[in-house]
């Protein structure tokens, strides 16, 4: 499949965290560093964002209560798929990615996910909520809406979640075997899911979670820069404004935001 | 005139300041502490806002450019008006005042504004800007959109602020004759204008300019609960959530807006 | 009743606190800026702590199981009591009050509590916890276990708390209402029960709910010195470590320690 | 005697420090935040010290060794007197007011101080030095090099400085009377001297001893406004930027400094 | 020699602190971020401290006075030895260690010291303190408690330690030459103990000296995971919250802990 | 070339700075945390400042104007210089580097820069100046100053540096091409300048452009380290003390003074 552009869409829901919320402000504290004056707008590798005009803002979702939210959130990602966009999306607890994946997977084509985070997210359940942000990939897994999930960063495997893994085949890049960047053999077509914690609370004070051990930002860009397979998707979560100190931890999601809007941008067709 | 309902409009416009950036992305952090379950919903004086159905979200202000942006703003504060509805206005630099007013005194109806700042924000222009943050005020009074300008916080008066000020007729409560809570004799209609940085920076480190000598909390409270003029529209502007430490700035912002939505739901027609 | 000495006794419990853990690890916090050399250990009237010797450490209490906390408590409390010790309480959510007045009113004697803080903790449950930290005070009142209760700083008073209060008969003084430190007319024996968030966050940020628009340290302080009754008690609560910056709100319960321990030793008979 | 002009000192000293080190380093952070741009220079009564040119930098002192550091400090004063001109002073613990006032003092003519602080700094001797920045104003007094001496912020009187205040006859007005701005019936000419630590810590968290319970920054600010007798000199010390928190307490110094100033050239002959 | 179970006993002392005190008050802080829900209870190799039995909390431990304190400490640490359980110790200075050691090691069995610190605190004495948190290592050398001491994350050798590392035979794995983890020939029984400044204040702003260049924390868990030497003891020091910011470094200790634990109990026999 | 000292110059100038000033304050509050007590003299190969006396403090830099500043540090570098002294130079914005440079190499020797940075600060003029703190490599280059310009740490190259890059033939290590501590094949004389944004925002929040994905301190000084070819001058230049938290990024830059200060001292001659 073809792609013309990329639209970045922000999605404010945190109603499924477990300890704090928060995460549902991201988005334009993000936006906002972004564009203070304080950086220039060209990802590592040369692609400015600020003038490529495939990069387009698909603006803030919206719902009209909270049931239907996951609803809203697939049809509109199903809808970016549709026009020939790739998405990606700003802000939000992890429960978004599965609604995400859902509506950019109506035809369950193949697909890896590329995971980073702390946590493998893969409860059956959590306080008795399926859709917890502590569940995402479990429901994406029962559903096959992926045939590889590969997660770095991970760091807080119980028995349950370990279990998880295994029935799902799930590739868990563990931080305790962490060896340096690992060379990720992936074909093809690529999700990327950037949970803030999978970095180490030094590098990301403002998420709900901290989980010392974590990764440098640098491991993160360096595993996007050296993904050659092409990417439908991504989106950046449990950033958490209101845990942040003097805006660090958002400059680390603009950074981020940069290194992905260049990878997705790449082989979007020239407009 | 009677008013049905109170409609919260976020406006994320901070292109105005001169100094730093972030009050566009203020209005999420607001709203995320305000429901993050730290507090309840209850303003002091006992109105639950978070059960009074006439308190509508109007959503987050759009627009297609910089240039066309007060017009937007102009525009949508006059339709909130002429469908019956109060303004409550969330986020951005201070500069969105002006065209607030200009939207709410479409007749130029008697009005007196209530302004919190440590800035009198009357210069003529600041760095050849005409609509800068520290400019509003000046607009305002030379369309004559307003009887009178009431200044409460104020601290950095210069010698062409002190004449602008002196040319409109400003009464302004200098913080340097501060004696407590002032009575301030209002009547008639009255919008009120709250800049965070009217508080001392210990109460309020999340803005753009640290003035210290300011206000605490609740000195503004105070002045808002002796109020018993009716109260037609209000703004809490210059937030920066970049600048913020743990939310505490977020949760001074909740505050003032509690306070603010149950003094302009007071006179509302019951629904 | 007459006393010989004030036992200081740390309680290690913040398992009823409803948003936030972390006030179970205050007490040796609070002990260690009191002793770091950056101040002396005179209280503001005279009385030097670190020398008087009928100020006892009484150690940190503990329990075999979250279910017969209460019990230890009430019991120690009792105990320090008929010892002919009054007891000065460190650390703990606000749930600790409850058991600690039971144990020091195992006779019913007259008694007037005065309690700081933000919230009235007059809830007759919440979240299904009829011991939460926001529900002692509801306790206390229905057992007749004191006959004034006045409560100082309070500013999220809603309506089934207004309900509480006028049921109870507490004499609330709302901090709308504050023109400075009030006289209270407070004749009998009195227990002294500070929350630290009946503080402005701006001084006591670390707490589990930043609640702005509350009092300066110095408006506590002003109380407490103008006490002329006897005080049999005392305790300080919801002093959360883990959200605090560089030892600041340790400092503000070290300082209120030295002014509670000189009241507390003013009429005990000299060793 | 009449003055021309104000010489603006930074003095590096903070080796009579008991507990931290940092303030020597105060001065150019002090003169960094008030140049920022975040801020207009005009003091609050409207004098622009940006374009007096009355008020001149002097420089910042320097000394061989530390024996002769307080020898160098004093000559430097009585050099600036002996010119014409007042001192204001910026940086360094507070025993740099002993050897200020020597120099300044000369012949011993009448002399006010005015002692913003929360200790008395009466000490003999602390830790056996007798220059500590704890000892100070037992230096001036028994040299009597001040009439009179007006402390204001005092909250750490313990049994030996209350007896040297008696000894010294300093009219101590501690914060445990407070009752807001006090009239200060000062006639003839006055030093200023100010210890940050005057003020409550949530207002300047970057000193090296936290003391809560103190004065707001508005409380200095309008007993400096309220002086009309002549001031010859003043200094602001025990500021310490390795304990601030994002120049917070800095921009409080520079505050202080635009309205120190502004005094100082109150009574200077026109140039 | 085998082992039933794991002994946590936590050790509140910090007067043999140098430059700040503040870790005396570190073990509940510790135990507080551990379970406040934000993070599960596995280790990374996966063993549930929160469900293994074998891991028992030993209390605080108390002396009555400073002199007796190291008596205390070696005693305990005997007792719980010859009960046939490992140690785990929480909090307090570097000097502890030394008494912890002679306790472990009464029968002077062969030893491996693996020692994490930014300083070798191998000092003879340090300002006339011989059992100052800067000589530890010293005194167990000079008592031939252990065989080895290997240290890792040293970056401050100065010529006298230099000297003391050569006369004792410490393997002394400076950061200068870090080129990752180190493979560490470990056979015999091992003794961890853990001073968080070995972490780059980055990691671990909670310290008392901040010492720029050290160890990641992922650094220190992969050598803890990499270790299959048997572990009869621990202890984590020098952790002081009166420096910590939002809790982040309490967290740090808490990952520490759990693989730590989860080290200790690897050999300990099945109850 | 001999050198028999090292002159350590205070350069306390940041009006080339285009988003935050700040650094002009930096020296002081470098030496004051470096003589804190906190840590000792010695630089990690043993070589001890606080005895060598090669070591020479030069002061602070002052100049009449903005006009003429750069000549004043051009002529103070080339009066160092031609006194055989080597140069280490202390604060300030990174402008300063071109007239230090143009100091130093008024003969044009060869010379190899050793640049540590976020940014290349190659443009040919930012918002209209030439000397803006992002140009002084390429006024450098443009008059063949030195022969060759290695870059590390670099993340921010737009097209325009990039051009600028090639043009000079500058050799640029971007970060994300980083493997570890590169092997830097470095004959002649050197000068090293150290822009603290090099770092990643965790390791220094202290400075004006916060940009993630930077450097450990551990990486600057492995380089360091590892260098053998005769170093003639350097500088630490962007710390900005109003963005500090607790001074640890002061500590960050007091570490790489020593370790610089130990690298120009190796080749003094004996004194």
């Amino acid at each position: 499949m073809t792609f013309q552009a990329v639209s970045v869409l922000a999605i404010p829901l945190d109603f499924n965290s477990s300890h704090l919320t928060g995460s549902a402000a991201a988005p334009p504290v993000i936006q906002e560093v972004l564009h203070n004056g304080s950086a220039n707008l060209s990802s590592e590798c040369g692609v400015d964002i600020g003038k490529d005009t495939r990069l387009q803002d698909a603006g803030m979702l919206d719902w009209p209560d909270q049931a239907s939210a996951f609803n809203c959130i697939e049809q509109r990602a199903a809808a970016i798929r549709h026009s020939g966009h790739k998405l990606l999306s700003l802000g939000g607890d992890h429960s978004i990615t599965y609604p995400l994946i859902r509506g950019l997977q109506t035809n369950k084509n193949p697909l890896t996910i590329l995971h980073f985070d702390a946590h493998p997210d893969l409860y059956d359940e959590l306080l008795g909520n399926r859709h917890s942000h502590a569940c995402p990939f479990a429901r994406i897994m029962e559903e096959q809406l992926a045939d590889r999930l590969i997660q770095v960063g991970i760091r807080t495997l119980n028995d349950h979640q370990r279990q998880q893994a295994e029935r799902f085949g799930v590739e868990v890049h563990e931080m305790r075997h962490w060896k340096g960047v690992p060379a990720l053999d992936i074909k093809g077509p690529v999700y990327i899911s950037i949970d803030l914690d999978a970095l180490d609370p030094a590098f990301a004070p403002g998420v709900s979670h901290h989980e010392p051990g974590g990764l440098a930002v640098r491991d993160i860009l360096s595993i996007l820069q050296q993904l050659d397979a092409p990417v439908i998707g991504a989106d950046i979560v449990e950033y958490n404004p209101s845990r942040d100190i003097n805006g660090m931890t958002a400059m680390v999601c603009a950074k981020l935001y940069k290194e992905l809007a260049a990878l997705l941008l790449r082989d979007c067709q020239k407009s």
